[in-house]
């Protein structure tokens, strides 16, 4: 396994960082993870806008480097891939041990890649079946303390999230699903919600504390051009559980049908099987 | 310089951890910042307390190694140090690709030293003059959402507060100071904040997002033994503007006074005298 750290391949053994590199001591750094078919990132501009955006609200918009694209390229040739998950970390780099930070002039720029199965119409899903999920006791950090629309090494709420899933009863659920403050289901550790209610497509605004996921993104423009109605808002736990189908979206799983919330059967649907069908042909055009 | 890794003792370029390691990847990972005095560490028993706290927390319990203080002391004999600032980081390890954490039966334990000046009564200060604060535009993540009284590697709400005092304008203010989701005063973003009003010494208390400090314990059973009153509750930031004397406490500046805060002066006084006074002495006892 190759790695590209600071525009060099390296060997997984020499793929490390100092250990006061600000990523490390605290979390300070920006991160995206994507997806290739066929060799190709799949909504690189969307990822890099993004990638872009978290670096400018972290203040350090000059640690973006100019060939990022080649960077993944190369380390997608070293590793002879061309199904592969990609995960880029730019971080602040070695500074003085202040909190404080100074300008990001040698910041650390990581490229990770790692096989996947074929996507597309033909191709094989990375789970074995429709999610398992539970509401997370802790509320979503509210996007007032912590912006929302930031991906960093910042993750531990996530974590946590995890650790209550672990010491659930019974069943191993796959993800947990957060609420805001307030009590409205935001989402996923690692996923978007969507759910199906009166034939109308729903999943939790902007507004709440949200990452804008960028299959998030693609799923509901995918929705508009089926014709299917579209709703965003602020949504309860009750309504999701009373809903028709539900489904996660996330860059590595696409569209994953809900098995369950909090022990409740939802399943997936006609609406997301035909959101599914339409999401491998846009895939598919990744190999043509 | 020599850093503590692992169990073994290695020169500043190979201080390294892989780019997988949870500590880098999500901040998974618990610190705690201590200071020596004439050799010994200061209130280890706390930092240790808590710093078991932190990994309980997080679920890696087992992560702290039994022979964690020979570690140290290792360390600050390597480095020839008596007078240091000690960073102790505790993380996960090297684990699968997902948020999901598994036990953490191969953790990264990491101990950084450097050099300060002598503390105690002939001591010198870390600090040149008395810090200026400047009100955080953004809450403390609220409790409810993340634990307070963990110290980890997600600081990123800290570093945004700290860039926030890079764009204030004319002044450079030292430390930002957080209020918690209801507009009350929290905390630094690396001190605890104490006032003196009406002969009465007060801090905000725990049950607000505040990190129950060492140095703000100290602080608070040396007042008590000085005969100070003293009182912990949730205060307005006017109710700061207005008191007679204000100061910060951190493990590495102890007790520094308080200039200024968003422009209004405030200082230090008789009864932070008092204090530091007898906080040197405390420290002193360290060189006998």
């Amino acid at each position: 396994v190759f790695y590209h750290l600071n525009g060099d391949l390296v060997p997984d053994d020499e793929a490390t960082v100092s250990v006061r590199d600000r990523g490390f001591v605290y979390g300070d750094a920006a991160f995206e993870t994507m997806r290739t078919y066929g060799g190709t990132i799949f909504e690189w501009d969307a990822h890099v806008d993004r990638l872009e955006h978290t670096c400018e609200t972290l203040g350090m918009s000059e640690a973006v480097p100019a060939d990022l694209r080649a960077r993944v390229d190369e380390t997608l040739a070293a590793n002879d891939l061309s199904e592969a998950y990609v995960r880029l970390s730019v971080t602040r780099g070695v500074q003085s041990g202040r909190l404080a930070p100074g300008p990001a002039t040698d910041p650390t720029v990581l490229v990770v890649v790692e096989s996947l199965p074929r996507g597309g119409v033909d191709g094989e899903r990375v789970w074995d079946g429709p999610a398992t999920l539970r509401t997370a006791r802790r509320p979503r950090v509210p996007d007032a303390a912590f912006p929302a629309d930031v991906k960093t090494h910042n993750a531990l709420s996530g974590v946590l999230a995890h650790l209550e899933l672990d010491r659930a009863d019974g069943e191993s659920p796959d993800e947990a699903l957060f609420r805001d403050t307030a009590g409205y289901v935001a989402e996923g550790t690692v996923s978007n919600l969507f759910f199906v209610a009166d034939g109308t497509l729903r999943t939790p605004g902007l507004d709440g504390p949200v990452l804008p996921g960028v299959t998030r993104s693609v799923v509901l423009s995918l929705a508009e051009e089926a014709g299917v109605p579209v709703e965003t808002g602020r949504y309860t736990v009750r309504e999701v559980l009373d809903a028709d189908e539900a489904f996660l979206t996330n860059t590595t799983s696409e569209i994953r049908p809900v098995a369950s919330l909090d022990g409740t059967r939802l399943g997936g649907g006609p609406t997301t099987e035909r959101l599914r069908e339409r999401f491998d042909v846009r895939v598919e055009s990744y190999y043509e």
